[in-house]
């Protein structure tokens, strides 16, 4: 259970620490932050409100701790990382419950989002044993004018201190990917989970710190982003960022610094259906890639462009598919589960009135209890509405008819999002075709938009983020480069 | 015109001369060969038979020639092959002369080999450029156990000589594929032309020497394969066979001692086509890859497996395809030309002979006349039919009619054979299911088997061949492994 | 001469004109920018001052050339440029004249600066077209649970319009770098050049323009940094940023918005001499590291940190060969030429008054003409000096005696800049521990610093920079990724 | 013990078993080979004498099994060979056994080697994920002429049956080298163990049965070479050959058919040093270079080529070092054990007697007791000794004075080896220099030749070897390039 056996030491009375020097520590503010239970509506847990001299700490020895850290050879800071991840797995049943409880994730996902998590650690490890460990050598007389009088040796080095805030739907496995590349690429690693979702969080960072890594090289600082978000963002120790979120993203883009930045932000991702689409392999297809985790997901499904003259038989099927979700609680690992706060639940709700009110087709009746939302598909969504547009993230799908291809790219591209897109068609020509004229990070043929596998590369265009994730792509982004440059005094050449 | 201008010094009297220590010369050995044109069926040209001492000559030559030229600066060594591509390309006329008179390519087709060999040469010089100029650089903390105290510089490194025989059929165009990537890498390059087809490649040899390579870097020895030919393939001055042409490619193998040997012999690519293929598409486009240059392509089309359903309708428009190709002399441009000897055309009349012995349906009427073989479409051909299996190169096709995609799949991996193969098909799945399913170095999705564009990979499966062609894989292939291992007296860790 | 000729058209009467859709314009401001000759202190030239709407008007036209532009062939992108690179080498005299006018660069480098530019072109045209045409190819069963049922298919694609900020050092060679990789990856680049060389770098455009490129593909601004600086490098529709310059860099990076970045800013590169170095060598090695072009290089040497014992020696062997550099104009090809501006010249002064107020030894008498400052030598500088920290950028280098090895490290890693050191030893040992322990962008052993050969790796840490250059680096840069995933219905595997 | 406890099924009464078909099986044949302990001189087991049918079979399983395993994910194979890394390590006590009976490596030693081989097996199975799920991805734009219409993805796939042959020196270590890369690949595996470490190979054989591979998938012969050694390596089923041994190698590279070989043969590895060297720290490097398992290893120092003016210090203070070393058998951890056979004392014995009668220096007595023979430093040794040349493989080591690095280089060059080289200087430009002009496939720089660590590359010129090893060289070496090349009906270009 959560915050007890190995993970007793995290918890204070009712309170959970924070991580700094390698120890669990209660905040000096003597403030905490409450965590709702998304279905129950109650506090759940409670996690310190840090202070900024605590963020300061905490980036001081993350600082300090790094350049050993980088002093550590590769296949020993593999060794962690994979300790780290059998920890992990070895503890998955109080992590995925605090994902129940937190954001009311459904308790099979839960576990799954915790095992993944491992897994992805232990893939990260031996990745950058290989990418970190090989340069390039280069030498002087590939250009013009030059002899082969200088050797070039060019590594890879770690930026510093790595800041990472993952985003509440899936607050460890996106925290992990950000985790893991950043430590075996040398980096030390400030974590800043989300409100919910923290407590998996610092059980998460609890499994790291069994592992044994080094005192101060992992900090984990929670608490109120409008008092501690900024400070951190900004904050001049800090030598990269990566973030998972929506629009604050851009906002800490605008005010950060001279580092690299990774923001995967949101997306409204489109699924364009033509007519020699096989229905009944898309439907359910379809509805998994929308209304799985209530559609709290990036890479859900976000609006459907389907041809006009198979648009009934696609929309009879999907709602068959979606009758046969459940709806409840994530204990009961229901399909639909409540949405992660009230304000959500709200904003969801907003969506879906324009929509009615300027003609939607209600596939089903709307429901709501609590942050509870009973799933729905809207047909005939316009333009002109808000929801072929915005992202409700919540189990709401639009379904918008088109006449031609050319229709749904458009509108495809027209968003100011371009995180993933699909098509479905059968046809080899223009299933490439119309990936290639999609503009969006990641083009899914025949399939619902999807992160993983998580060595493949994950990126958006436009508002959706910038930099490229991914766990080969995120390693490289958490490195720089540097070059040692032998100069001889003659041209000298290998002979053999 | 051959042997004028600034070829007149390649020429003595009535004798092309050979190339050794970077001149013209005669053979001592007082011999000539006769290349015999296939369309008068007249020696059109002669060539010096060179003896063992010359190729001696050349050999020594060359092994002294290429430890200079390994320790010039790559862009100069870029720079002399794009000077000897554009002397190629400014002498098209003369050389692609040669190709009409001695192999009977049509006369456009010729003029586009020389200037496709010019882009070659080109494209490969800033390839390799880019190959040997940039190694790796390994740090030893990668391994279990290893602190990072050893620093590992790997280079690409040239063999030495490279002995590059092409064929009759391309014979600049598959020169130069070896010549520019093994001159490029560092390696010294002894040439042995085919037969048919000498002539040219002492033209196109001379628009290297013309460009300023060094003295005996590179050498050019004709005469009879029967007196050298063993000779020079088991020459110990060897270090790299560069091989294309039939069987004679598996009987060298077998010889050579070790070395590195790319060898692209036959093929009997197959195309299979399903019900759902454009048939208006498809037959065109299997006629041009099944008797462009009349057959005489590793990579024609070879046998069409055909879905019994669609087969008359295939084998209908495939006629009417085959109805408009010209018959006649190179010289006119004509699709269908004498095929390059006597004893080719009698060996493609035996496959036509057994395969109307056997019951296979002729679409077309036979016709010989001479050397000059009118194209044929051999329907309802049976895997006893030695057509089945045996490569003409000629101007005849066969098709076999399939129940099955198994089936065609089964035929394509039951061949010795294993270039290339195609499939037709419109949907994505199948296409990328059978692709993957054909045992060939390489398979077509909705077109023709073709060796370019040239930077492709090109490789031949079984008794098709060994190695990767393409320029890229070429320079790797004419390179080896070197290291150099800094050993410091205490770990390093690059900061920054 | 600069502004007839070919070059006739890109001049209005006395004001050079700003190019734009493919023409040359004249600004609606009606206004215009001196060019100040820094020999003469005379105005020597004058460009447009440009408004915000011919902003948005280049920006415009830059967007909507992209796209076009993206769908061109790699090599008939890479012919273009090709093109472009020889009209520039035609055209070197007038080119190179400007550089001598505006910004008093010695004749003989400025036309070095423009050949080598060329140069860089062609480099880039041939490396883009292997970066850009060459993608990944990834299957899904790398990662644990999943089968080979998902090809991803990763591309390169261009960002969009790529805003171009070279620095008045290198205008013509620090323009092309990054437009020449903008151009190859599909991007349109808009160039907004320094005052001091901005002229050189209309010549240099113009060049591109009689290549042929697109109309609005290439746009060039000129103006007041101060009016249109923000709006440039704030607008909307810039999609990188690529800047070579001083601590502007470091402001623009914080508004610009999530964009790539790629800021090469200024650099104090530290030269460490060790007791077993070869002086003989080093000090002339130093003497022009550290004055060619009066010191105006960010990789010019900024400090000397020699072992104690050896310095007097060093000290008269670097004066020795500071006695033989010439002083003078830029026309007669002296090493010493005037500075820049007139508030370049004060700000040396000011860092040398310093330095002369708290006790360094003068190797020369300082001695200043107007811009024209004499190269000047400071010995026996300590680290409260601000010579110690700050970049004169002009003919004034200190020399730092140390005591340790580690003094020497820790002087060159307690410096906001990163750009490059250098250390000079023969011991292989202790070069290689030494430049790990140098945390700079790059160190040299054994020689000056130096920005190239072009295709190096180039880049600055801390203050210095963001990102790495060199050809392929900012290829690269200029690139995003976009993956294609094919989901095939079963799991397929790769035959042959 | 060996033969006991999980390995009780893998001995037969006395006679150790074969394994075929998953099984492990007692030879048809009735007879068996006996291996002879080096220290005793008497037989220590028994292994099968395997016949050609018996050879047969397991050919023709791995073949069977090699289409199935290829069909395998990545990650289920990397997971069995880490299964059979942690086995070989579990039980590396009776396998080091093995290795002290049946080749006389001394205790620590012999377990190191298992150990060792695990770390490889391991790291091999994460380098394989990696290479075999990465292809390339190409465009046709690249070449002249060419739109993007063309998409190529190339893929590695596996060769089929690869035959593994290690020597007895490192029979565990060598044997996993080839294994592990050919099943990572999705290769089949049939290993031919050396007569001396047979029983160690069946061991380590067990440990991948236990893993739980296919059935057939892996087989392991033994028997006489001159019965069944041409029939493997000539075998029509053998789709690659990876040989380490001696110049039976060249034999089998001349007899092999169109088929990759990967070589490893004989090595006579010089170390050149010079004046500047710290003579303190070559002296014990070198030793331990030479003598290390009494010289019999591939990298052993085989030659020192000395400057003459250091070459008295030098002899001095490793003629100290010898005298460190323990003579004895290797149950008691003796740096000197008897060699492996008594024809290999014999030879020993032959090339210290040659160099006596030609006047070498002995530095010690030279003593021999049945296979074991003191180790024996021979100085003033000239070229016209055999043991200039000639590999002893034993403790015997040669000092040739030399009075120029040139004359040391040529010495190098002039052997028909090309293994590795080192050269001891302090002095960088010399160290790079000198390793630049040694033609040897590795030089070390101030250390001893060494194969690892295991990634990086290793290979041999000239006599010495063809193909490189090392983990990722291997793994790349035992697959074969595909292409699937999809041919789209218009060009198209991939936008975002």
């Amino acid at each position: 259970m959560a915050g007890t056996g190995v993970f007793a030491e995290i918890i204070d009375e009712e309170v959970f620490k924070y991580y700094s020097e390698g120890e669990w520590m209660k905040s000096s503010s003597g403030k905490s932050v409450a965590i709702i239970n998304p279905t129950t509506r109650k506090t759940q847990y409670k996690v310190q409100a840090c202070t900024k001299e605590e963020v300061n700490k905490v980036m001081g020895n993350a600082k300090g701790a790094q350049k050993e850290w980088a002093k550590t050879p590769l296949w020993k800071r593999a060794e962690l990382l994979h300790k780290a991840a059998a920890i992990l797995k070895e503890h998955k049943d109080p992590i995925a419950e605090c994902l129940v409880k937190e954001i009311a994730k459904p308790a099979k996902d839960a576990i799954s989002e915790v095992v993944r998590s491992g897994d992805l650690v232990s893939y990260c490890a031996e990745e950058g044993v290989r990418i970190l460990g090989e340069g390039k050598f280069l030498t002087a007389d590939s250009f013009p004018g030059h002899e082969r009088n200088k050797y070039c040796l060019v590594s890879k080095i770690p930026l510093g201190v790595v800041l990472a805030i993952p985003p509440f739907n899936y607050p460890v496995n996106l925290a992990v990917s950000k985790i893991a590349p950043a430590l075996i690429a040398g980096n030390s690693l400030v974590l800043k989970p989300p409100t919910q979702g923290a407590v998996a969080c610092l059980h998460m960072v609890h499994c790291f710190h069994l592992a044994g890594f080094p005192k101060g090289l992992i900090g984990c600082i929670t608490g109120k982003g409008s008092e501690i978000g900024d400070f951190l963002t900004m904050h001049p120790g800090v030598k990269c960022i990566s973030f998972t979120g929506g629009d604050t993203g851009i906002a800490i883009s605008k005010k950060a610094g001279m580092i690299p930045l990774q923001m995967e932000l949101g997306g409204k991702d489109a699924c364009i259906v033509l007519e020699d689409a096989d229905l009944d392999q898309v439907a359910p297809n379809i509805v998994k890639g929308g209304f799985s985790y209530s559609g709290q997901r990036c890479t859900a499904v976000k609006v459907v462009l389907v041809m006009d003259c198979i648009a009934d038989a696609l929309v009879e099927k999907m709602k068959a598919s979606i009758a046969k979700l459940t709806v409840g609680p994530p204990e009961d690992d229901c399909d639909i589960t409540p949405v992660v706060t009230e304000s959500s639940a709200n904003y969801i709700e907003e969506l879906v009135v324009d929509a009615r009110k300027k003609g939607a087709t209600f596939c089903q009746e709307y429901r709501r209890e609590s942050n509870l939302i009973w799933p729905l598909l809207l047909d005939n969504v316009r333009p002109d509405m808000r929801i072929a547009w915005e992202e409700p993230f919540g189990p709401v799908l639009p379904v918008i008819r088109i006449n031609s291809v050319e229709e749904g790219i458009h509108h495809c591209n027209a968003s100011n999002f371009g995180l993933q897109g699909c098509v479905f068609t059968k046809d080899i020509d223009k299933a490439i075709l119309i990936s290639d004229a999609m503009e969006t990070g990641t083009v899914q043929i025949n399939s619902a938009p999807a992160r993983g596998p998580d060595h493949f590369p994950f990126q958006g265009l436009r508002d959706s983020g910038i930099g490229s994730q991914g766990i080969t792509n995120s390693i490289n982004m958490m490195t720089k480069v540097k070059s040692t440059v032998i100069n001889l005094p003659t041209p000298s050449y290998t002979m053999g």
